[in-house]
């Protein structure tokens, strides 16, 4: 479940920028006490995600808002679907109505973006990952679509997960003295992982104890060596511009992750509409 | 100026989200008086749009991290080109690195995106403009980067403009009635629009006296038809899944301004590095 | 309808500046479970407004408290008049009381006198406004008080009007210049106002196109001439320590509206009372 | 000194209700480099209040704007007294204006108004003091106010001060019982405050060992003699709609204090006005 | 009552702090509609204190959340005791145990010392009393905890009391004149107490009219003399690491406060723990 | 180094507890431009931690007060050495004082015991370690205070770390079902630990590929035995009031870990104080 306390911040921002004074139109036609009804409909192919994201939203602005849910997070809908309906005081609904599409429909592109992905591999054992290239205020939520969509995720910030790169590396002095030192200073609760470039870098992170190795940017013949000599005696993801490589091959190294900065970072909105009546 | 006052609730969240309990591998690998030099590079193409806000994100961080910009927001760079440059504590600059990229990268993702739409333009009296179809908490900074690329901004939310769709119209009774309606309640210093589907209903708009009148999801030939009518007594503006349209055709119509939800609802990143020696 | 989101920042920081660390004396004598009634008693003649908010302010004390109105927001009523009743735990009301009268008091005291202008308008077609000498944080509350006082709103804030003053004129170059600019920048959902001291400006503001042109400090005489010069080609209004002139004379000029400053910067809390029994 | 910890939340509300997503005109036509000066002139006569709070405000919206004081808190000034110079970026100048100018005017407005009282009294050893009437959101700017003017302090909230009113003896059953609970939940380091409407309860009130005694709604002649019956074993208060008595027969029975509530309730601003210069 | 506004904040910072992105073993490993039922049971003898607190952290996070008080706060339990039922949803339980456990039994703790400290002094008239030395951001709660283990509280904050210290009265050139500066600017509602060590400056804060003389630091010897010296015409407290003094022995002094620091700055939880039943 | 970002919530809610409407004493008493110098010193034997939250509450005060630190976090210190100097307005420091030692204090003690615990293990490859049973809101500055006197943190919050329970096991069905639940949902940068109480289940715990496995409430012989059993294929941690056992015992059956949350539920700040010279 993914819990209210995680994305509240980022959903209040958004109601305050958008009803700021208050919906001048709606306030001066509508009467407070009228009263609605609509459904949310797919206007194109896709997985669903962030339905309760949607309906907190409503609830915020007018506890009296009912909605029916149609599907699941993480349904597949078609053109045409009906994903929820939704009925009470009409102010209320419209006032909600773009805040709600603004994540509902973003959430969907990231989930069906990643299940278009994840369908590649389907009979394959390489997971799709998500990065930190997620919108500014909205990481859970596009981790959470990422999940819906069939991936899995890379860790949430950077409090969570050690991931040493080349400038840690660098300051460090060495692969071995980089993963010496997280392991002395982070919880051992963590895993560490190292970014490599090349095999001779490989070899130095397997020989340093690291538990995850980030092929970053090496061609697949690289990679498949890469995963030879790791030998499953660690972790292995596929990092670098991975939506504009075939994934398919990727993953056929036998990489264990392939992460791709474009599940959030370009994002196109699902096509959703809702049709009010009255 | 784009003040900090406008963007500041994101970028805090952003960074809260992002740093959490601290950077763990930075912690452990950087001594915390490591200095280092960085270069801020487009690795493609593009319309730069977000350097204060990049700056600021550095400045929360740690004001000592010293930025200079190479080119300014609006300016179009290509690939290879040096955007700004980074200097100060390498532990600040890590720790920013991917949450300036994510506001960078997407802001200059609209404003190329704009850039494209309003160059097709360049030589008619038609200007671009966005929707409230922008990422929840990114209003501000998104509009921002739509009139860096060379559009204009529509409302910025629901109570700084006045726009009367179907909706409205059903509940008020007719246009006439739900333009009056609005005219009574709201500030005269807003202008009243009206959102149209029909030429009949174009000539309604214009007896109630609509300062602009939104003409949605039209023909080409029912746009001309449309802009005859109206001719010049009220703004126009043309609507409805604009980005997969033929602009120049719409534009050429005469209509004053046209809106696109594709250019913050569906963006692309652009892609943009930093590049750090020690 | 007043929506709970525009004013909850300025109530929750009210209930916080008076309860602080809880109410000592009500702690000590009044029991947990005493129940109380009560009446909100008019003691003077005045408009009523801010309902919503005072049954708000008691519902975040206590949710078990229980308001019934007897009359609505924009109601006369006289002295004795009963506004509301209370009824519910002892220890809530006599929290909430001073908070829910300091706010209700207040907002029919801008109500009251806003009416008082209104009313000698009554037979001709002009406004009464208001102004940005609001109170501090109050903004959205003593704008909804002058519009329940039968007055109209100016813009709410900096971002949702364009006033072009002496000082933007000057920086602009001219009112041409400065009208010209604005336009460019601002959405086009806005009308731009210009504030003009003599004639000659008025001249110079139609000319440049303004939609709103504000009479700022003229004489009656001077104010005549320019509405007839500006014969409707622009809404009008008239601007100037209103409060202290005559009113009707100034709306006999023909001008649109008049702004009054001092219906928000100069306040007299209605008398209201809570007549509580137990 | 005024500590800004006490009043940043009313000024950050403040500054966001009125600055919004930023001042459209001043950035149409106020280049970012222009520079500005200014002076603040009283515009009729009063007392001083709030310099630190004007200056502060600037300071957030623009940390390079000087401010110099001609004058400092509680001075009195005359008509055309220069009471501060402004020079700085124009853009944050005009920004600011109002805002600092809504916050300075309401407070000289109550300084300048317990002035008015507390010299009616400057030969008497009675002082003039606030209530919890004041605005909500500016308890504390409030209270600094009327000690500019001249007052001195009731109790700032419902926490730090004991007063024990109809309902709360009601409800414990007596004056005595009330004043007992109160001894022994209340911090030893508040005094005990009884307000009483006849001579009987002042009576009461002295036995139970109250320390402070409001004398409530009473005639100058019940005045006199309950001040007689304490006779300096507590001190008393006048209370009860004084600002429409006369305040030198309320002094002249020999009460301690008299509270008046309009000085916060009823707020006239002082006019005051900033003077640009380009 | 403790009311929810004293400490809502302390209870949001702990919720996020340990919620943080979600609970991701109870996540992947509890449904969603799983129940649960549980018993909090004490490990040891104690003062229980801080129940409201704890059915409100459930309550945040699930308001389905059904809690059952065995206890009231300040009952003694003894171990083994039952002190709350809880059932409903198992995964807010699990989620919200560790927090509410941190709360409730750091509170009982304090509560626990209190009583034994005031049960030292169960025959005599002299009240344990709390300082500033507490934790952080729990002012309010462990004020409540001193309080409901049988202690009384001493000032909140810097704000609702007057307290001269050694650095004052260096300041201000005597007691006299440090009393007298107090009197001037505080409120009246409050007490002036001043910190002595010595007889010499007891007779200096009587005669400067303290109403509260600190004694601060003194041998019984001396207590005694100061005591006598006093005379009741001030309340007396005595202060100093009193936490490893002979309490009684500083009681028989006829002091009618002792303050203890250590109530509040050294902490033992009470043993108490959580078990469930699914 | 510890992030100012990662405290400033609960620093600005202790100075806003502490500080509320300002210090009259001071305000009274201290002329504001009155200087003051002052030495933290040692009352007696301790570890040093948190000097940098320390001077950074004195910044947020005054930013003209300077510290110098004589030591570092981490620094051991005798009773009467000076910890650090500080100087500056004289009312800065005062209103500062308590909420800086209050801080301080806490740290230092849980340091101070965390050394205590650490230095017994120091030719023992076994770390002590902390758990969830932190003050709220002051997680990462005890496990900060923990890491500064010698141990290590487990996870921070419930969504950094997987920790399999009872409960989760239960509602699983098996310690196998768990954890390859967990493997599913939780980032593959997390390790997964499981708490088992006999031999049996670490069995399990190993079959089902468990990282670390928690040795709860085992006698030092089940744990010997379940050492041997693991035998360096999972981490190994040992749990269950750990404070009251011989932790050498513990450390000497070879597990990795022992997490005492002693450390920091139960605390006695040390004793320093502020020797202050005008």
């Amino acid at each position: 479940m993914l819990r209210p306390e995680t994305y509240e911040d980022i959903v209040k921002l958004a109601l305050k920028e958008d009803i700021a004074n208050g919906d001048i139109t709606t306030n001066s036609t509508i009467p407070d006490d009228k009263q609605m009804e609509g459904k949310f409909v797919a206007k194109q192919e896709g997985i669903i995600c962030g339905l309760d994201v949607m309906e907190r939203i409503f609830q915020i602005i007018d506890q009296t808002i009912q909605m029916k849910f149609m599907v699941v997070d993480g349904a597949q809908v078609e053109k045409g679907d009906i994903i929820a309906t939704i009925s009470g005081p009409a102010a209320g609904i419209l006032i909600g109505e773009r805040t709600a599409l603004n994540f509902l429909q973003r959430l969907c592109g990231i989930a069906t973006k990643t299940h278009k992905f994840a369908r590649l591999l389907h009979d394959i054992d390489t997971f799709i990952i998500d990065t930190r290239k997620t919108t500014p205020g909205h990481r859970m939520l596009e981790k959470y679509a990422v999940l819906t969509g069939g991936g899995k995720n890379h860790r949430f910030n950077l409090s969570d997960g050690v991931l040493i790169k080349d400038n840690h590396i660098a300051s460090a002095g060495s692969i071995a003295t980089a993963v010496e030192a997280a392991r002395k200073k982070a919880p051992h609760t963590l895993k560490i992982e190292v970014e490599v470039e090349s095999l001779d870098q490989v070899s130095q992170a397997l020989e340093a104890g690291a538990d995850i190795i980030m092929l970053d940017n090496m061609s697949i013949e690289m990679m498949e060596k890469a995963v030879k000599l790791i030998d499953k005696k660690a972790l292995t993801e596929a990092s670098g511009n991975m939506d504009q490589k075939d994934i398919r091959k990727v993953a056929e190294t036998g990489v264990d992750f392939i992460s791709i900065g474009g599940l959030t970072h370009t994002i196109t909105a699902l096509d959703i509409s809702l049709r009010l009546s009255q």
